[in-house]
């Protein structure tokens, strides 16, 4: 404990138990505790402290669960009693945004919104829009590869991440990938770290590509009194040409109990609605907004409503965003599952979606960015209730067997975690796992960092 | 032999000398023959041949050399004297092209012209566009990472690849990534296998994302007398928030070869010129041409042409793509050096260039994917002249110093190779390269798989 003291001072340490408690879950449903308690959380303020802690760890093979802000869903930084919970959130510092090369370079615990809302000043963009964007942060966005509904027309985390500089288990520092748009010196270990969850490296420092902002957006909502209408809705505006930035799909759970929270009008009776932005040069977007309603209706919409200006297109996000904390009003635990299908599957997921909700007698509303084909099944139930958490664990199993029976992935932008790690060898087959495994061994071989996960 | 024959079929391997000498080279500058004569060439038909030859290949510790058309320039796919070449050219299917999901799946050997001819009858557009198209491979792309002109707007193979099937170098048969435009199941092997230039598995099989065929392009042709001038209107465009298709700055070395060549009326007595392409909607595209003709004139471009019609486009891109086949008339071996730089660097690239040039008394024209940073810095020489290959050697070497310097990387597009190895480590540094050696060791554990290019 003198050791560690040292290299990040005593006042960046925790030892109290009620401290370390509070590093015993994330915003996953795995319970807090659950696991077991750290024996110490770190708050290290340089690659080099990182370094430092590490080599320690593995000279004593001490696990260690490097995290931002916690907020991942996926029981991604989850602790074994006894670990060291590395903390990177003092390392926030946004080094330079570099408008000539529309490039940017920040420290993993700079938090995504704030790091978003700089780079507009400038009249440049950083897309990865997860939900959780307003506190996790960009090294925890790197680990997960985090997504969101952008995703659509703008990709994930790992499609801005041009390098980083990340510290290995036996505390090497690395910087990979370079300030280059393009870039295929030796392998590429930024995608390898990227999505990795925090079991490879500890990313220390993120190097993206930023893209001009775009100019306008523009957003409609469809209203739909079938769901499967809504879904092949959104398999026909790519056929159209159109890419749009975002198209969300939101079930009669959701708009019941969104509207019931925010109030602004939505269709209840619906049985789903598309949202759908699209952004880019305004001599487009009229065009590209009448090409969607023009298929919204010949799909059956009862309703296709374009938002008049920036405030009422506002108000419809806003509806979006409380998605979420709308659902928790309904029941104490709300487990949001994330598998992602080839779009045109869309309807045939939510049917499999529903009839597992009915087969185990539980309540799952979805809402999907379905326009990648990302189906956020959620469950909502109570997880003190050992008999339906049960029903929870097989209709959970069910989705994801179904998921990839329709050649999907078990996740498409949450990660794998603790949650769903005894689901993955059904997706990666034994070859994967074991490829998975060897590459592990190869960076740590004292298995020290977030160890439970693979 | 009798086992190799029994797994492909004898009318599969070539064991003639003569067949044999015909793949010691690729299209690098590595003299064919140098670095010895494979013990046999064979045409795999399928994954599960691919299997059972690099499982007797790994049980005798045989070196195995994969490659698809050998037309990479980096000295990727040149064997040791005793290897097995293993040519995937046979693996040449399209297995579907999914228009509602805008995805498709392609054997290995499928050459990549071919296969945007085949997406683009559809409507759909698979960007990649390697000067070698229309020979190279899907999985020699993969492999290599392949950009091309048209990576300042979209991007590299990498981006388009979704998920791969592809032999470990022990025989496994793995299919990494999904079907869908998310997943982060697992660690990113797709991208870890994309570009590591045949050493961690060999590529059978590939899914790739595909865009919406833009609807409309327009191409000009800018002309400066001053070279800084044209290498600050690359940086200014995209300053702008254009984003073109492609950006290519020539010099005068290669226009007045081209023009030579061609016969179109390039202005020979430029000292540089750019050849800008922007696409989508036709409703922008006036409007970005606009832009960029207002920031050249700005520049002090003495001539601004915008392509009347598509022949005249095309003109000019037969100009731009006979750019190498004009040099190899000045002298026989023509070497394309490929580092990129921030592009706000290229001014300070093209001169550093240009001192080594004369410092070594060697030819060396730019041309270069300007938008991307990517300047293919071309040796004219002569590889059987000794004494002038040692000066060309090390005004190479200078050139990738002084490209690390300006924060930029050792190969954009065209990978490391034999070619680029002992210069690796530079970028790389001492954890990066440790990081590589210890996944090719992981995945490779005998080392068959082009082992002498790590």
């Amino acid at each position: 404990m003198a050791a560690i003291k040292g290299i990040v001072g005593a006042e960046n340490v925790l030892e109290a138990y009620e401290d370390r408690y509070c590093y015993t879950y994330d915003a996953s449903a795995v319970t807090a505790g659950r696991e077991g308690t750290p024996a110490l959380v770190v708050y290290p303020g340089s690659a080099a402290e990182v370094s430092a802690l590490l080599v320690l760890a593995n000279a004593h093979k001490i696990p260690v669960i490097p995290r931002g802000a916690g907020s991942n869903v996926s029981g991604g930084s989850i602790p074994r009693a006894g670990a060291m919970v590395m903390v990177l959130t003092r390392m926030n510092r946004i080094v330079i945004i570099d408008r000539r090369n529309m490039i940017a370079e920040a420290e993993a615990g700079v938090i995504t919104a704030d790091f978003q809302a700089e780079v507009e000043k400038l009249g440049l963009f950083y897309p990865p829009d997860p939900a959780s964007k307003a506190f996790s942060t960009l090294g925890g966005n790197v680990a997960e590869c985090a997504g969101g509904p952008r995703g659509a027309k703008y990709g994930v985390t790992r499609d801005y991440v041009l390098g980083l500089e990340a510290v290995l288990p036996t505390g090497e520092i690395v910087k990979t990938g370079a300030r280059t748009m393009k870039c295929v010196a030796g392998y590429d270990l930024t995608r390898l770290i990227t999505g990795s969850e925090g079991t490879l490296a500890v990313v220390t420092k993120v190097i993206v590509k930023l893209l001009p902002l775009p100019e306008a957006k523009k957003t409609l909502l469809a209203v739909f009194a079938d769901m499967d209408r809504a879904a092949e809705t959104v398999s026909q505006v790519f056929m159209a040409g159109v890419v749009p930035t975002t198209l969300e799909l939101l079930d009669n759970i959701y708009i019941r109990n969104i509207e019931e929270y925010v109030h602004i009008g939505l269709p209840v009776d619906a049985e789903a609605v598309l949202l759908i932005e699209v952004d880019g040069d305004p001599a487009v977007l009229d065009k590209q907004a009448g090409i969607i309603a023009r298929i919204c209706r010949e799909q059956g919409a009862t309703e296709v409503k374009v938002a008049r200006d920036a405030k009422e297109a506002d108000e419809l996000w806003v509806a979006r965003r409380a998605a979420f904390a709308a659902m928790s009003r309904v029941r104490p635990t709300v487990i949001g599952e994330d598998c992602t299908v080839p779009r045109d599957r869309i309807p045939e997921m939510v049917r499999a979606i529903r009839a597992i909700a009915a087969k185990y007698d539980i309540i799952i509303a979805v809402l999907g960015h379905a326009g990648d084909g990302n189906l956020h099944a959620t469950i909502l139930t109570d997880e003190r209730d050992r008999e339906e958490m049960a029903r929870v664990e097989q209709a959970a199993a069910e989705i994801f067997t179904a998921t990839l029976a329709m050649d999907g992935t078990l996740t498409g932008e949450h990660g794998i975690g603790l949650v769903k790690k005894k689901y993955l060898p059904l997706e990666m087959g034994e070859g994967g796992m074991m490829a998975m495994r060897a590459i592990k061994r190869a960076l740590d071989p004292n298995n020290i960092l977030n160890p439970d996960l693979i």
